[in-house]
């Protein structure tokens, strides 16, 4: 996929009378003290003599966009609730997870799918594969346009039974949750397949990885997780919730939050948007935007550039400041990626609500990939932002669509593609960016900071090791 | 596909608290004298001394649903302008149609798909393929779940070029209509089939006649017709528009309307499930439910029951008295058939509030076939009647899912299924009725009414005649 970058070209929501977004009369009247370093609390009880802070946190309103649904769902037991709800756990037929299944459950527990409070019931998982949403209760409309669902086989459905409630375990045999009130019901892989991507043909990442070996069942019900979701892998610390990201965002005093979604390492002309973002929203008149800075932290496919290396490289970009750290928030989103471009973007955009950000920047085919079978990208590339400008239940939100960037040779780094003097630009895509790192070459100056390129050289060099010494000696040379 | 007949468990949108659907209200305050004969002139000037009604019926408005979008469409050229816009047509660039085509162009024209006013442009499409629906300009939805798209080759997308209206011919050459403001966008072939029918596999007849063999390219714009399309085949009478069908139902003082999609020859369940429906909404208070008996009248199937073979099938079963004429409009509902399950009984129902409709009947896996490739059905039989019921833009429609019914052997009769004593019920499947018919053996009394019958044993004995007339003759017997 090539590095298009783009710029924003206008506010799709926002009523083309008012240039600034409906948000923001909200926002800014909350922050009469921008500058005060803990503006989230909106007294109104006497301050602490301790703290000069008011009691009454849980009564205070964020000035954030509102969660999906109206309340930020949340699905981890509260700690006294812990050893009672294991030993009814213990006793429960159980369900065994595989480790994209536990993803979902870490998402599903804290609230990046509200107002979903457990894997897809029936009437949920057909309003999602045919509406791309789901009715509230109110009568409105909240974007679901990716089935979170759990599947199950016949050998479990069995075990199951009749049974009202069921213990879900991790890979390892771990408990992790309970899911209560079940429903179970036919997985036509088929049909979930062709309408959650427009296409059924073999060679799919995530159907490869989480469908075809899954069960003909699903079974959907109301979760509650044992604890928080942990993966020890010395990241945990990047993955904040939607609840600690709106309270960050809050200590921070944003008055307007823009996300961006990545997979893949920041090279300058990501930078070059996210700042140009930046800079039009304080244009527009919000004082302290945001930046939440958000890479995907679940299944990627197999030649992604993996989380641990991508969490390397985005640190470096952020300590070589190209990215201003008192603006900008690093953290891990754990959902799995689909790869399902227009179908999936609403997902990236919908979860991001839920954190708190009221700008979603989307450029060139969003979740996109090559076709998995012919020589030609899965989806057209502007589907992704003309679909996410249209979809149900994101009318809330901003949508950035931005115009391509590329490297512009005369000045010396990534700018905004001027099709005037095309010449001067030199795209450079994703495989190419690999072939540079991979051979030791260098990208042209400016394309990447040093401290992020080598973060990348490295990475690449340690498989090339790897697939040396897991290789056998060819026999000549 | 078995004939599995329904019977009302329930009314999805209503409020349960109110068993009167959200209409009637409106509806019978509006008929304060429900017994007058013409009950559809809200009276605002002085009666006409000749007929006693008053004039300025088009300030009139009608006690039946509101179209979709508030105003029906109506694409048909006045008589005043045929004679320039025909000049017009004539100069500009020519797209030759398909008969499926026509068909859509003919829904098109008299608003069945009202608010859209013309073949899809690309965000019509994107809204249809992903959502179901189309944003009105209130913010509220629409419904719309099939794409109406035309589609061209390449050869005639450059005979097109930059032009902004095309003129549309017909298959015979002859001019149709003009579209106006054209865009001409990719027709992704496979994510238009997966998405639409949630497979890819060969052999959907819809595909095989109207996509497959279709151009590249998707041409959207506004449509205006020469005048009112017509088949010339004997059956135009029965095709009544939109407006004509609400003007019939004011005429007869409808309180409530209730429509029933078919394909196929009525037997004595699917009027055991129309009266039915006729006496529960009595029962309900409604005074005078008319039904619409609405036949579809575009491309279906081959092994399907050809449309002149129904509509004279249908007109037995109200001479034989099965179905009340009183209180029957039969009439040709123009689409052509997708076969796309839950995803095209959405637009059945819409395209019948557009009508007139407040109330629409669904049964068992409805605009369901066989899978194409597979030995099931291609959707879950009860996906449709869900799906349905949650559809966006859809909300004012009563839905009238309807539990299965059969032929029972005790009292002679096609009856609602009695688990109790299951033994008593025959399921007598199309396949059934179809061998029936072609051997000449009857089917049990009381399932269809004879004049029904024989129009069906005639039709298969013809085709029988037929098939050994263009067969060559045996050499043995």
């Amino acid at each position: 996929m090539a590095l298009h970058l783009l710029t924003p070209t206008h506010l799709h929501h926002p009523s083309p009378s008012s240039p600034l977004p409906r948000r923001r009369a909200t926002a800014t009247a909350s922050l009469a003290h921008p500058l005060r370093p803990h503006p989230r609390l909106r007294l109104a009880t006497a301050p602490s003599p301790r703290t000069g802070l008011r009691r009454g946190m849980s009564a205070i309103r964020s000035s954030l966009i509102d969660p999906d649904g109206g309340a930020l769902v949340d699905l981890v037991a509260p700690p006294e609730r812990r050893a009672a709800l294991r030993a009814e756990a213990e006793a429960l037929p159980r369900v065994r997870l595989a480790a994209v299944d536990v993803e979902w459950a870490h998402v599903l527990a804290e609230g990046w799918a509200s107002p979903l409070r457990g894997f897809m019931r029936e009437h949920e998982y057909l309003q999602c594969l045919h509406f791309n949403s789901l009715r509230l209760p109110s009568g409105g409309l909240a974007n679901m346009s990716l089935p979170i669902v759990l599947a199950l086989d016949d050998a479990a459905k069995d075990r199951v039974g009749a049974a009202p409630d069921v213990a879900l375990a991790g890979p390892d045999g771990q408990l992790l949750a309970v899911l209560r009130s079940v429903e179970i019901y036919p997985h036509n892989k088929e049909e979930r397949i062709a309408r959650t991507w427009g296409t059924t043909a073999p060679g799919l990442p995530y159907v490869d990885e989480a469908i075809t070996p899954a069960g003909n069942w699903l079974i959907g019900g109301d979760l509650e997780v044992l604890q928080p979701i942990k993966y020890n892998d010395g990241l945990d610390h990047y993955r904040l919730s939607p609840q600690q990201l709106r309270d960050e965002f809050d200590k921070r005093g944003a008055d307007a939050v823009f996300a961006f979604q990545l997979r893949n390492p920041v090279h300058n002309g990501h930078a070059l948007l996210m700042n140009d973002t930046r800079r039009r929203l304080l244009e527009m008149g919000f004082k302290n935007p945001i930046l939440l800075l958000h890479p995907l932290g679940g299944f990627t496919k197999a030649d992604d550039v993996p989380l641990p290396v991508r969490m390397e490289q985005h640190s470096k970009v952020l300590e070589d400041g190209v990215l201003d750290p008192e603006t900008t928030i690093v953290s891990i989103f754990p959902s799995p990626m689909h790869y399902a471009g227009p179908t999936e973007v609403q997902w990236h955009a919908k979860a991001r609500i839920n954190a708190g950000a009221n700008f979603y920047i989307v450029g060139r085919d969003p979740a996109g990939m090559g076709h998995p079978t012919e020589k030609r990208d899965l989806y057209n590339p502007d589907h992704g932002k003309k679909v996410l400008s249209m979809a149900p239940g994101l009318e809330k939100l901003n949508i950035l669509p931005f115009k391509v960037a590329a490297y512009d040779t005369v000045a010396k780094k990534m700018a905004f593609f001027e099709p005037s003097r095309s010449q001067d630009f030199l795209f450079i895509s994703g495989t190419k960016m690999r072939t540079f790192a991979k051979t030791g070459e260098n990208p042209p100056d400016g394309f990447m900071c040093p401290g992020g390129w080598k973060v990348l050289v490295d990475y690449y060099n340690s498989l090339q090791t790897e697939g040396a010494a897991a290789a056998p000696a060819p026999a000549t040379v």
